[in-house]
Parts: C-alpha cells; structure tokens; sequence
C-alpha cells in the first residue's frame, strides 16, 4: 500500500502503544450515538420517510463497500477521500462515497426501468473535517431519486416538492432552494466565450461563489484556469442574477443567449419546472439562482440546494472557516454550502457508464444533510430546554417494602403481556426511593406501587410521577385502569 | 500490504477487465436489499424493536469501523474473517466483527456504570459462507445487552424473557429455549478429571454437539484435545442430560459434582433463573442442556439458544451441508446451530478489558439471528401466496383523457396538503388503463379520477382498486370522504 513505509504506521499512531495501554477511543472523524442522539435521530427520520412515503418511494440497501472499480472515475480528485479495504487476497474494495452511485450501480445491475427509492445510510470520506462543526468521516445521508423516462420537469419538479415536504415538516422556519441548470450555464459559458473545454472546470469556480467573493472568483477564473479577463467579467455580469419568471424572460431575450440553444432548452425546461412546481403548491421558497452550480461532474439538467435562512442555524453549523482548506465536494452532497441541507438535481448519463451495452436510465435525486438537521433539531430541542425520551417505559413497578420482589416481577410479566412497557428494579430489594427516583429521572409517567398492605388487600398503587398522586387500584383491574390513563398522559 | 504480491491483485479478478467491461455485481458473500425484502425487514424490526422498548431499552450507534486494536485477542482464530482497511496514512481500522465487543468499548470508553442498549447493524466477516443457505459476509445483528451490577439472575432471566417475546411475537411456532452455565459445565469437566487448561478446548469439543454425533466429538477430545478416554466418557455420560428442576436436582445429588464449588454455584444460579422465569411467564420454552456449550471464550455465566423446532424452518435453512468446512463461531453469533435464532450469554469481563484501570461492568445479552427470521418470515409470506406492499400510496391520481395534467397536479398536492399518500403518473398523457394497471399493480386501494365532464362539474371519481366501484365525490368534500373510507380498506 502507498503508505506502508510513512511514520505514520508507528503502532503508537495506530490507537495503541506496545506496552499495551489501549487508547480507549473510536476511529479518527467517527463517533457513537447515543441514547439521547437516537432518540432524535429516529423522529428526524420518521419524519423524513413519511414524506417519501407520500411519493410512493420504496426503500432499498446496497452493501457498505463496493467493488473499488464501481466508484472509479466517478468522483473526480476527490477520489484521493475513498476508503479501499485491505487486499486480504480476493476482490479490491472500497467503502461507498455516497449513495447515489451505488443507486446507479444497483440500477443497472438489476435492469431496472424505473423506481422511486429512498435510502438512508451511512457513506464514508477519508476527509479532515471540522468536526467542531459536526462534519465527520462517517456520517450519514438520506437519499431519494426518481429513475426512469419520464415527461420533461415532472419528476424534477416532484423532488423540489419533496425537499420542501421535509423542511416544512421538520419546522426549520423560513429556507430558500436555489435551483439552476446546467444547460443554462452551459450556454451561459458557450456565450460568454468560454472554449468548451473548460465548461467544467469554469462551473467549479462558480460553484465557490456560495463562499467566496465574486473577486476571488473571478481571480481564480483568469490566474488558475486561464480565463480571458473580458470572458470573465461577462460571465461576473449573470452570475449575480436571480429572480423567478422575471429572470427567465430577461434570460430569454438577452441579447448574448437568445441564439444560444442550450441557454434557451435550460430556460424552457426551468419555466416548466416554475409551472409545475406552482401547481405542487411548493413555488414559493423558489429561486433561480445564476450563481448555483453544484460541484459533482454528473449532474446534467436541473440542480439545486436549500439554505436556511441565516440566524435560524444553531451558531455551531454557521460558522465558517476560511483559512482551512476544505472539500467542496463533500459540503456539496452533505447539504452544500453553510446553511445548506439538501442539495440535487439530475444525472442523465450515470447509469448508462454502469450498463455493458450503455443502456441509460434518465435519474433526478435529492441528498439530504441529515447530520446538520440532526443538529439543528437538538439545538431547538436544548434552546426549548427539551429532552426527548429515549426510552420509551410507560410503568415503572417498585416495592414499598423487602420481600417484593416477586410480586414485582409477575406485575411487570402481566404488564408486557398486555403490551404495556413496564421495567422494575433488577436488585431483590432496592430501596423506595431510589426507585421513584428512577422513575422520575427517566420520564416514566407511571409508578405501580406495591407492599405488604397492598398484596394483603389485592390492590396496588398507582403514581404519576408528575403530579405525585397516587390512587388505589384493585389488581384485577389494573390493566383496564393502566389502559385508560396511558393515553392522556 | 499483505499480498500486494499475491496474483489475486490482478485487475481481472478485481471486477473488471482492463478493456473497460465492468462486471457488474456487488462484493462477494453481499448483497442488495430490495424493496419488497426491505418492507419484511421493517416489519420484523419494528416488533423486535417494541419488544426492546417494552423493557426500557435505549439505542446506540457505533460506527462500522474500529481501531484494529480494539477487536484485537476478543475472537480467538476467527480473528483472520475480520475485514481490515488499507493503511492510507492514519490510523489501522477494521471493520466490526460483531456488536458485542463496540459494545464493551463503548460502555468502557464512556464510563457508563448501567445500561439496557440495543443496536441493529450489521457486521463484517471475511467468511466463504454458504449463500444458498442465506449467509452472507455482510449481515445483520440484532443485540440486546444488560450491562450494570445487578442482582444475581435478574438481567438474565430478562434476557431469557425478551427472547421469548420476540419469537412469540413474531409467531414462528414452536421453539425450544436451551439454557447452560459456563460454571456449571467448567465444574463438571473438573470433575471428570479435564485439566483446567484444557477447559475452552474442550468446551469448545462440546460445543459441536448440535451438528456431531458424541462419538465424533469424543474422537475430537481424544485425538485432537489429547483427552483420556474415560475422561471424555464420563463427559459423555453427562451432555446428553436435559430437562428442568428434575435435571437440577440430580445434578446437585451427583457423586461427582456435589463436592465440585463450580458446578454447584452454576446449579444455584440456574435454580434462580428458573424461578424468575416462571414468575416472568417466559419458562414454557426452557430446557437446560447440558449440551449446550456456544463457542466464545468470552462467556462467563449462564448461556442460551433459541432454536425453532424442525419442519417451521423453512427449507433452504434447514439444509446441513456437512461436507463443507463451516466457521463455527459465525454460525454461533448469527443464532447459533441449524434452526437456532437467538443467542447470548453472561459476560462479565469483556468491559474490564477496555478499561485502563480493569474496572469491569458485568454484561449480559442476547443476539438474534436476523438474517434467518428475515428469511423464514419470507418463506412464509411466499407460502401464504401473500406480498408485503413495499410501498405505502393510499390513493392515485389518474387522467381520463389527455389535458388532465394540471388537475392531476393540484389534486396531488390537495391530497398530501391533508397527508394522504398520493402519486400521479409523470407523463403528460398517460393512457387511462396504464394508470389504472399501475394502481392494481402496486397494491394502492383508491384511484382517483378526473376527466373533462368531472373538471366542468367540479366532482371527481373516487374508484375502489379491489371492487372496480366507482363514485362521484364532489372535489370540495374529497378529503372528508378518502379519511373516511381509507382506514376502513
């Protein structure tokens, strides 16, 4: 391996030291969940898959690693970020990127048409992330795209309905999603006089005005790929636009791109998406944004990304870091640029350089920055100084006194049997109050109480933990009783 | 890296041939999970997961590599299935085996005192499993673990209960929990006269009773172990004992054991367990089996097995393949022997071993064979001729005639607006029976329909999928009449 002679591999570098002190702590740029993390891990998702749901989207999974020849050539310089397993003899390796290749490759493997998934998964980048800023080496990502041939615009326009389904659901207040064509830009470039050749890597500059200053843009446009300074500044004139159908119709009949037929198919398909889109009744957090270009080669039609609007971020994802270098790449297909959390659009040719006889499937698909709206939900959860349950116990059964035990445990059997959550303490004799303490600590609405007195007159107590009233309930009728105030509680 | 030499590295067998032919295919011993195998797994999941919850359990995420350091001397040979990472500068990574062991660093790292997690992943093997039976590289795991100082029993017996609930639950017909103690069987191999660094061997010897016969496993302590021969055969007189408290008591009154400290403080422990099974009404199931051994060193108290009983596996599962070269600890920690679905056991150590002071955290837990109720829950779908819907639409929008598009478009985003499951052709014009096909097709109840006589009366059809009924509902009452009829479908 390219590595195998660097200092680097020195055991001490490796989590270990040879006199056997282990270094308790997880892999560079990965981290545990926990309880408190799931917890709202799983209702971000819940509400996340409801929406794809409302689409008819079903669900697949593709494996962890792939063939590294699956992910070749398809990620640019940023290829350098991928994790290839070890040749332990057999087939080379690599641990997925994204999900969206993957979904090409399952595509074509399966002679697929057309389908509308979701996935939701974990995808892995050998980066050096700010994880101060919640940016790490595994994180996740939650996809949905729309294979197959279908009308012009009309899945297009059903992704930007899904990404705004999400957002109003997760209650993110008030975000824009920029939305742009590549086409445009194309014709934009061809028009402006930029040589086909550097359509690619002119977009890329582009991409950094989310960033950067129209200055540094431009600076890198002339000084590293070689630009004219005039081509430059004509390309500095449209970039700064942004509208609605305005635009489109000063686009229209502007004078450098109203011969141009890429301009004018990008303009026509972008005024079909704004048709479509009113009617989907998702048009009005809409902007066509002349300075969105996405950073993956393989998009081919329609992108865009959504931003929060600014002071509705938590503090900890706004702020930027300019002096560090930085993927572009991976801000992209992890939510874009600060503030951003959904980016997409459409991919034309990625199926077909997976099948043999390059039969193509037409692709559009939106990427959701899960882990930055998973932070953005546990910020408003800390700001509205909410927790929420991570686990989910209804009853806590505890003993007044010794020697309850078994009465604890036959209460908690009957309990599950009728399919209410119920823990009891895993000591014979705990003490009371150490108990109640249990309860109220983990937002166990419900204490079932029991001592000698109680099984003596075949009752028990049962206590809301909240309000600490207690009431006297024979035991035959517990359940009926437990069935009743579980609900308003 | 290892074999960086080895002719394997040849591009050929790495998936693709210099001509630039991709052999489309996923990594060998993985797979893809379609939707419709996607939606078995979400019904199994959700009642193992509310069987978790019943007990108050709290999930956790690790990530899918660890420090090679971390899973290094906790798998014994198996140690050479675990995937490791190319060394590209940083830190040595493999994949994890199990979720056991990230558990154990997991509670060791964050000084966790007690806690009831579970966590579904899956896990990594670099095996040649059998994939006609369904075994795979990349699997599934589902852990439930109590980690804390209890008293003695208690988390085990609610091991023993979680893992009736779940197989109860998910109604998979008769099954046969079978219960040891590590104590117990290391005080009857000192009885016999094993000598005790010969104990994991033979313990180990015995393990294999599920798939050989004694008389193999006899050969196996003699001849590999380099056990006496009436060592083994009073061995031999024990294993084939099972049964409950009867089995018990003979053992407490055995000449051999009743001065042996082990064996009698596992018979003690055992004595608990069955008395606080029996109160948690989760002991119907229950055998201690001397027999029962399971394959990691790391156990140190009682163990279990869940095993379905024969003719309820289905076919492709139940098939043993003796002539192949099985890994046994794979087949152990996927849920065990031929048929078995659940394992676990007591571990008290495996914390102390992460901990730079020792400190321990006694563990106990339960891992079930996922994969295998995935494939059985299937095999009886397939055998009921029924289908899982993998994707959840309540109701379709089709266009009688052409023009339609716009109406179907609105009528879309009326009905998610009111969170009603909704899709719409993305063609232009679609043919009236293609839309309706699809909506059989696709399993969704209600289609429905608008065509220009409806759009002029301001009515649509409401079409039932099943019965071909169709009614006119005016379009201002549509909503109030689907949330009527659709939970009644």
């Amino acid at each position: 391996s390219q590595n195998s002679l660097s200092p680097s591999r020195k055991p001490s570098k490796s989590g270990s030291s040879k006199g056997g002190k282990l270094i308790l702590k997880t892999a560079k740029g990965t981290r545990d969940y926990h309880p408190a993390e799931m917890a709202v891990r799983r209702t971000v998702f819940d509400k996340i898959k409801s929406v794809f749901h409302m689409h008819g989207a079903v669900e697949i999974e593709t494996p962890v690693f792939e063939l590294k020849e699956v992910l070749t050539g398809k990620y640019g310089e940023d290829s350098k970020l991928i994790y290839d397993l070890e040749d332990q003899g057999g087939e080379l390796l690599s641990l997925r990127y994204d999900l969206t290749v993957p979904f090409a490759r399952y595509v074509a493997q399966n002679k697929i048409d057309n389908i509308s998934r979701y996935h939701i998964a974990r995808v892995y980048r050998r980066d050096n992330p700010a994880i101060t800023r919640g940016r790490y080496r595994e994180f996740y990502q939650c996809d949905f795209d729309i294979a197959g041939a279908y009308d012009l615009m009309l899945p297009d326009a059903e992704c930007l309905q899904v990404i705004h389904q999400v957002l109003a659901s997760l209650d993110l207040g008030l975000f824009t999603i920029k939305v742009n064509h590549r086409k445009l830009l194309d014709g934009l470039f061809g028009a402006c006089g930029v040589p086909i050749e550097k359509f690619r890597s002119i977009c890329s500059a582009v991409d950094k005005l989310d960033k950067s200053s129209w200055c540094e843009v431009r600076a890198e446009m002339i000084g590293e790929k070689g630009l004219d300074e005039a081509v430059a500044d004509r390309i500095g004139e449209y970039v700064k636009l942004n509208g609605k159908q305005d635009l489109l119709n000063t686009l229209k009949n502007d004078d450098r791109l109203k011969t141009n037929e890429d301009a004018q198919a990008g303009i026509e398909e972008l005024e079909l998406l704004l048709q479509y889109t009113s009617l989907l009744q998702c048009d009005a957090n809409l902007l066509i944004d002349m300075s969105l270009a996405r950073g993956l080669d393989y998009y081919t039609g329609v992108i865009y990304e959504a931003i929060l609007q600014e002071g509705q971020v938590p503090q900890q994802q706004q702020e930027s870091d300019n002096s560090k270098k930085k993927s572009k790449k991976d801000e992209e297909d992890d939510g874009g640029t600060v503030g951003s959390v959904a980016g997409g659009g459409r991919y034309d040719n990625l199926v077909g350089m997976f099948d043999p006889k390059k039969r193509t499937v037409p692709c559009v698909g939106v990427s959701f920055g899960i882990e930055r709206l998973f932070a953005i939900q546990e910020r408003k959860l800390k700001l509205q100084d909410r927790k929420l349950r991570s686990r989910l116990t209804s009853v806590y059964v505890a003993g007044v006194c010794k020697g309850m035990l078994h009465h604890r445990l036959t209460l908690c059997a009957l309990l599950h049997e009728a399919e209410i959550s119920a823990e009891t303490s895993r000591k014979i004799n705990p003490k009371f109050l150490t108990q109640l303490q249990y309860a109220e600590e983990n937002g166990i609405p419900l204490v079932v109480t029991i001592g000698d007195s109680e099984v003596s007159e075949g009752v028990v107590n049962v206590r809301n933990t909240s309000t600490r009233q207690e009431e006297k309930v024979p035991r035959d009728q517990l359940i009926q009783h437990l069935k009743q105030l579980l609900p308003q509680l």
